[in-house]
C-alpha cells in the first residue's frame, strides 16, 4: 500500500493562521516536504516547524529563483521523485506550502507530477490576500461585486486595462514591480483607496496608504484596490 | 475599558478547516455573535458550535433572505447594537463568519457599523474559492495567471463578457443562476474545463463536471473553470 501525499496550506504566515488539519497533520507526520528558495531558509517550513514531531524526515526542494521555467522545473522533478520513493514505501508525506496549495502554490508542481501515481489530499489554507485585507481593516467584496486577483509581473498596459475594468483589485507578488503598478493606479485615480501591505500577520508587518509603500518591495506584498462601496453596505 | 470586537473566519464548513486562532478565540469567548438566515439553523454557529465554553452568550441575528437591503440592514442595525452594549461593559465578542469576514463575509456588515467605535480583530479565514478548487483537484493559478470571482446573479451579459476576457474563473453564490451561469459557459465552448462543487468540505458535498451538476443548485454552491495551464507548469 502507497502512503497518501498531502498538500497542506500553512496561511500567510503566522502559524495561529495554520488550520487545524494543517497542524494535526504536520504533527503526525513522519515525512515532510517543502521548497526553499535560491538556497535561503524555507519560509514554509518556518511557519510549521513549531509543530514537527521529533525526528520528521525533511525533504528539500531547493528552487532556484529565476524568470526561466525549466531550473525550478527540475528542482521539482527531482523533489518528486524522492516524495514516491517515501510515497511508494508506504509512507505518508506532508508538503507545506505557503497561503494555500492552489492558489499560486508551489504544490501545484509536486501535484502535476503525483497525483496521477498517488492518492492526494489538498487541506486548504487562508490565502495572503484575505491575510492582507483583515490587516488592512478593507474589506474586499460584497452582495454582486467582483474581485480581480492580478500578479505584479504582467505588461503595464494590461494591467491597466485589467485594473479599469475591475472593481476590487488584489495585484499579488509586487515585489519590484511596484513603480510600475503604482504608476497605473495614479494615472487612472485610484491611487486614494489603494493600500500596500507587506508580511501580512508577521513580524515586521507593512500596512499603508500605497503612495506611502517603500521604494523596495519584497516579493510577498501586495495592493488592495477597492473602488468604494457603501459603508453602510 | 471597551471590549474587544473580533471578526473571526470559520471556513467552508469543516470545523477542521478554522485555524488554530479562531478555535483559540471561539473556544475562549464569553460572548458570541452570529447571523441566522431567514429563520434556519445558523450555519455559522454549526461550524463554531463545538468549541463553544459552557454558559456563552449568544447575540443571534436574524437575517431575512431578500434581495432588497433594508431588511438585512435593519437585522444588523439591532445586532450592532446588542453586540455595542456588550462591548462597552468590557466583554470582548467574537462574531462568526462562515469562510473569511471580508470575502463576501457576513461581519462586514457590522464592522461598518462598529469599527470607528471599538477595537476591531479581523481573524481570516480559508474562504470557499480554495476550499473547492481543494476537493475539485483543480489547481487554481500559478505563475502570472489572472483569477476573477464573479458572483452568479451578474447580469448574463456580463458574465459573458467578464468569462470571455478571464483566465481562472470563480463563480460564487450559483444557486438559482445555475442553467444562466451554465448556459454561457457552455456557448462559450468552455464547458468542458468548468466543475460544479456544492457543499465543499462538508457531508453530503457535491463535485462534478458542469453538465452533471443537479438542476437545482443551493445558494452555496461554486463554478470553478480553468482554461489550461500546462500541467507541468
Amino acid at each position: 500500500m502507497s502512503g497518501v501525499l498531502y498538500g497542506v496550506g500553512l496561511g500567510p504566515g503566522d502559524p495561529e493562521l495554520m488550520t487545524l488539519r494543517a497542524h494535526r497533520l504536520i504533527s503526525g507526520a513522519t515525512v515532510v516536504a517543502y521548497p526553499a528558495l535560491a538556497g535561503a531558509e524555507s519560509f514554509a517550513r518556518s511557519i510549521a516547524a513549531g509543530a514537527f514531531a521529533p525526528g520528521v524526515r525533511e525533504i528539500v526542494m531547493d528552487v532556484p529563483m529565476t524568470t526561466e521555467r525549466g531550473p525550478a522545473q527540475v528542482a521539482y522533478d527531482v523533489g518528486a521523485e524522492e516524495i514516491a520513493g517515501a510515497l511508494e514505501a508506504g509512507e505518508d508525506v506532508v508538503c507545506l506550502c505557503e497561503g494555500d496549495p492552489f492558489f499560486y502554490g508551489s504544490f501545484m508542481y509536486l501535484f502535476a507530477r503525483l497525483s496521477g501515481r498517488f492518492e492526494v489530499e489538498v487541506v486548504p489554507g487562508v490565502t495572503s490576500v484575505t491575510a492582507c485585507a483583515a490587516r488592512a481593516g478593507m474589506p474586499l467584496a460584497a452582495r454582486n461585486e467582483r474581485v480581480t486577483v492580478l500578479p505584479g509581473p504582467l505588461p503595464e498596459e494590461e494591467l491597466r486595462a485589467r485594473i479599469e475594468g475591475a472593481e476590487s483589485v488584489v495585484i499579488m507578488k509586487v515585489g519590484r514591480h511596484l513603480p510600475k503598478i503604482r504608476g497605473v493606479i495614479e494615472s487612472l485615480g485610484y491611487g486614494g483607496q489603494a493600500v500596500y501591505v507587506e508580511r501580512a500577520s508577521l513580524p515586521g508587518e507593512v500596512v499603508c496608504p500605497l503612495a506611502e509603500a517603500p521604494e523596495k518591495a519584497p516579493y510577498f506584498s501586495m495592493i488592495l484596490l477597492t473602488k468604494g462601496a457603501d459603508p453602510w453596505l
